[in-house]
């Protein structure tokens, strides 16, 4: 049930999954739904000194405990938003010699000095540099050779006369109009890269400039984390598949679909493994399965503190499964689990509401993924925007508030209007265009007020 | 050259051409590269009224006259980051039955009018509703029936009392101790989607959410726009391939790997179609060749007058063509071509300076794709965030002007530190993490002035 929850906990308590365990079948309408069961269940919680919700903060401090995922070699061609696995050095200095960056003359520069158009110097043009080849021969004092962007200096001259600048005379004389410093209009071998000059840190995600530069480097291969695998399993008596027509009662499998495109869209490698009824065996083969391929299993679960529980007691009987956080204060995203299991495999298993699950991916999925992914910690400015809250809004006592909202231009103005609604549904999280925070301890926020908006795309 | 550009303008005069195309390779080293041919082209030039700079904004007012590519089907689970091709209405409603949003009591809301702790209401339990089915029974006045969230109503409920404000007795009656309204801790059908209403309008590149609201109404396939197929050729007699080592006066082919990772990144599929030398036979030959098969021809070529003279000459010579544009009022990014060819197929030619080309695709190539993709117009706020300026900066007379800067927190305040460097270098880029925009006509900004930053992630 949204709006419940409750921190690191016991197993849960014997007898009741004693008793209950005694069919073949431990389904949620045996075990779980009980009403009784559940009450009784609250009630011993309630007593737990562990019942406690833990706060964002407090769930990322645990994500350095799980290791970012293997490396694999890629294609150059194929690595934009790719996250290098290891530093990278230059091999090599670029450019590689002194290169023309304008169309001109190459000279000695102090050939030029004092010349302006009343007082022009005057040059001898021995030729020109053909695009792509080196110069056929050097220049020395008093000579010029003419030179396009982009081609090597030959030998002797440290600055490029800009055309402009300049009028030959039928007798090969060139006629110097301005002055050129040395190192004008001219790159230096090694200007852009150094060799040996470190480019990149392990973690970046390679941005399109980042690629011309290893273009440039000739490095045509690179060593990058794998895309995390991300299996989603979706756990609920009511759950049909998408070509499925949901009978009474029923519905189709939307959070998991929305929990892939997520899971896609950050960079990570989705896999939809079905439907898993409410029974605890089915649960924990499905569960035990799954890990064993995944380096991130996201559960999918139900809304109901019944389905919650199954899934719960599932997870805590894997081998070596340590439940870290249960319960998040965070509204909506409140009834979410982090485990480790086995060799300290993440498992994250998400409300049932498809509104809190979209949430809880935004605020803890995505830098879990990040974290799988190898990437460095983001930087500080993210994908937001800055807009003008159009209405009061009051937060959640003892939580963080997530509200969607949708952005409005209005003349000079970018309003934030917030989309209200229960989080059961998902159009309001389609007509939003992202999430403004309320943070914990503050009552809320007032119409009008400047708030950064958390964009969803 | 970097610095000097030309407007749309007529074919190149005859005379030269002709008298350079005696031989069987027209190449730069014979046709362009000399600069008393340079000289003479450029004085001929001077005096045509056709030579003018064309505005950003008159270049994207020319889109319009591009067509979007074609459509093709896609599985949902693969639409993410999709363009929709047609718009989607709801072929059903969502949720199909009222639900429970809360775990607890279905009830008659009257039933329930009054009650508090105080003073409780009693009810007749008659049972729970199982998830994913339908209610074996209804209820009437007087009785109630256990629900998970998620699970449906009986006939007869019109609301939930949350488990919390209640108490079983062992005879099976309810103590309700709040008062609930119609409708309270429900979901109603067709509360999320009603059936037949408008989703999507064609255009819209589909987000996770709108993904998982799609799969909420079991729709499996969609119609979107291809990916358009963005082909990319390099000219230039000093380009070599990547995987090798560049001679004296030779560069590798970066420009065209750092375009090609910016369609990928922005949703197009970029296709690398080699090096062509500054030949007009050739370079013709693989233009025809390219447009061929693409949606958008990009050219990667030289930064020299020469070498855009040859590749504007080629351009010209297809069947079909019309130089559109030949001259930007940016900075950098001046000597861009656009020209429509065959069947108003676009080609963009880029400037030869890594950072020309780079701002250029982001400026002028980035609109062009969506353009193609099918895209409706960018929202208003974009992926831009707010920053001070951390030193004065001068503008680029006539010119709009785009500033490399990198984001730098201090305190509560991001710093944009503008990363000078000349436009034929890669690493500034790299060390950016966007530009800035000096409007035409502004003279310059104010260190401490608040800036739009435009990310280049």
């Amino acid at each position: 049930m949204e709006g419940r929850g409750s921190g690191p906990l016991p197993k849960i308590p014997g007898p009741s999954l004693k008793r209950l365990s005694q069919g073949s079948r431990i389904g949620i309408r045996d075990y779980i739904s009980s009403i009784f069961i559940r009450r009784l269940r609250k009630e011993l919680m309630s007593n737990l000194e562990f019942f406690r919700l833990q706060t964002r903060q407090e769930v990322l401090a645990l994500y350095p405990r799980f290791s970012p995922v293997g490396t694999e070699e890629v294609e150059l061609a194929a690595a934009p938003g790719r996250v290098l696995a290891s530093p990278l050095a230059a091999p090599e200095e670029v450019p590689g010699f002194l290169r023309a960056s304008m169309d001109g003359y190459a000279v000695v520069a102090r050939d030029t000095f004092g010349a302006s158009v009343g007082a022009p110097q005057y040059l001898e043009i021995r030729g020109e540099v053909p695009m792509g080849l080196a110069p056929e021969r050097g220049i020395g004092p008093g000579e010029a050779l003419g030179v396009p962007t982009g081609a090597m200096l030959p030998e002797g001259a440290d600055a490029v006369v800009m055309l402009e600048y300049t009028a030959e005379h039928p007798d090969q004389t060139l006629e110097v109009r301005r002055a050129v410093a040395p190192g004008e209009n001219v790159l230096q071998p090694g200007e852009d890269v150094r060799a040996g000059e470190w480019l990149f840190e392990a973690g970046v995600k390679l941005r399109p400039q980042d690629i011309g530069l290893l273009a440039a480097l000739g490095i045509s291969r690179l060593t990058t984390y794998q895309k995390p695998r991300v299996l989603i399993l979706s756990s609920g008596d009511e759950i049909v598949p998408l070509a499925q027509r949901p009978g009474p009662g029923e519905v189709r499998d939307a959070n998991a679909y929305l929990a892939a495109a997520q899971v896609q869209t950050w960079g990570g490698f989705p896999l939809l493994k079905g439907i898993i009824p409410d029974d605890f065996h089915a649960l924990r083969a499905a569960l035990a399965a799954a890990l064993a391929e995944a380096d991130l299993l996201l559960i999918s679960g139900g809304s109901s503190v019944g389905a919650r529980d199954l899934t719960l007691a599932a997870i805590q009987d894997l081998p070596d499964s340590e439940v870290l956080v249960h319960g998040v204060a965070i509204r909506p995203g409140k009834p979410t689990i982090l485990a480790a299991v086995g060799d300290n495999q993440p498992l994250l298993g998400l409300p049932g509401h498809p509104a809190s699950a979209a949430v809880v991916m935004e605020v803890l999925g995505r830098p879990l993924l990040a974290r799988l992914a190898g990437r460095s910690p983001q930087r500080p400015w993210g994908r937001t925007v800055s807009a003008a809250l159009s209405r009061n809004l009051a937060g959640a006592s003892g939580r963080e508030d997530y509200v969607r909202v949708r952005l409005r231009r209005e003349g000079d103005t970018l309003w934030a209007d917030p989309v209200l609604g229960p989080s059961g549904l998902l159009s309001p999280l389609v007509k939003s265009d992202g999430l403004v925070m309320i943070p914990l301890g503050v009552e809320g926020l007032f119409k009008g007020e400047e708030v950064i908006v958390r964009l969803f795309s």
